[in-house]
């Protein structure tokens, strides 16, 4: 587990943490598609070929649902998270199956409540990097409002 | 299943779609926050007493996920999706197991390819909202890749 962030006032733009790895199965990517993105380019990796992808490739949501899953499944926010409202998410490069990402949050702008409540919002940026090539495939910015 | 769009040509900013309702159950909610938002107001009704919600609430990618489901399974975009490389989303209101919310995809930007390839840009926004009491829960705007 990362040590866990004890209080937004312990951060500072810039502070970034890397949280492992993960890589999306064949199986995964097809269940979740059936569920949350029933397109056939996240489904059938015959009719994928004929895609602008040109093979089988994971759903966005998918990959930044994994992602997200790894940020707060590692501890670091599990002290200080209090919930969100709000996520701008982009995909520079679609993610295949068996792909191997590396995954890092970033401290991009903190805003500590004005009103004197123990809290304050932080914008995090978390990015998942295939480690093959070092391409980003995605780049998520959350909205966070922490403890301090 | 909704009509389906033909062409990014037949759009129009300010075309509507109303694609039905959902309910997320609270076995879902905790199955889905477990893998992808293991946090304890998603997890555990006792502790989520102590949140800022009050209350269990559903993780905002599992209403994300669900929404977008429920788009593409509506065979809305089933003709012309070729994918898509951005979503932002924001959550302005907690969604609770059980709360039906009401599905609608607007039309808010057209940019046609200038290079004349037969597609173009759509940003869509995908709206949650509460039945009970008209509250939005989520508005998502889609960056779609559509055919012409």
């Amino acid at each position: 587990m990362t040590d866990p962030i004890r209080s937004l006032d312990d951060l500072a733009p810039g502070m970034a943490w890397d949280l492992g790895t993960l890589t999306l199965s064949h199986e995964e990517v097809v269940a979740f598609a059936s569920k949350y993105d029933p397109q056939y380019f996240h489904l059938d990796p015959e009719a994928a070929k004929e895609s602008i992808f040109g093979e089988l490739v994971a759903s966005g949501l998918h990959t930044l649902s994994a992602v997200f899953g790894r940020v707060m499944g590692s501890g670091l926010l599990a002290q200080v998270s209090l919930g969100g409202n709000q996520i701008d998410t982009k995909w520079p490069a679609p993610l295949r199956p068996g792909e191997e990402i590396g995954i890092r949050t970033e401290v991009v702008e903190l805003r500590p409540s004005r009103s004197g409540r123990p809290l304050g919002v932080a914008k995090l940026k978390h990015t998942g990097t295939r480690l093959a090539d070092g391409v980003v495939v995605i780049e998520a910015v959350g909205t966070h409002f922490l403890k301090r």
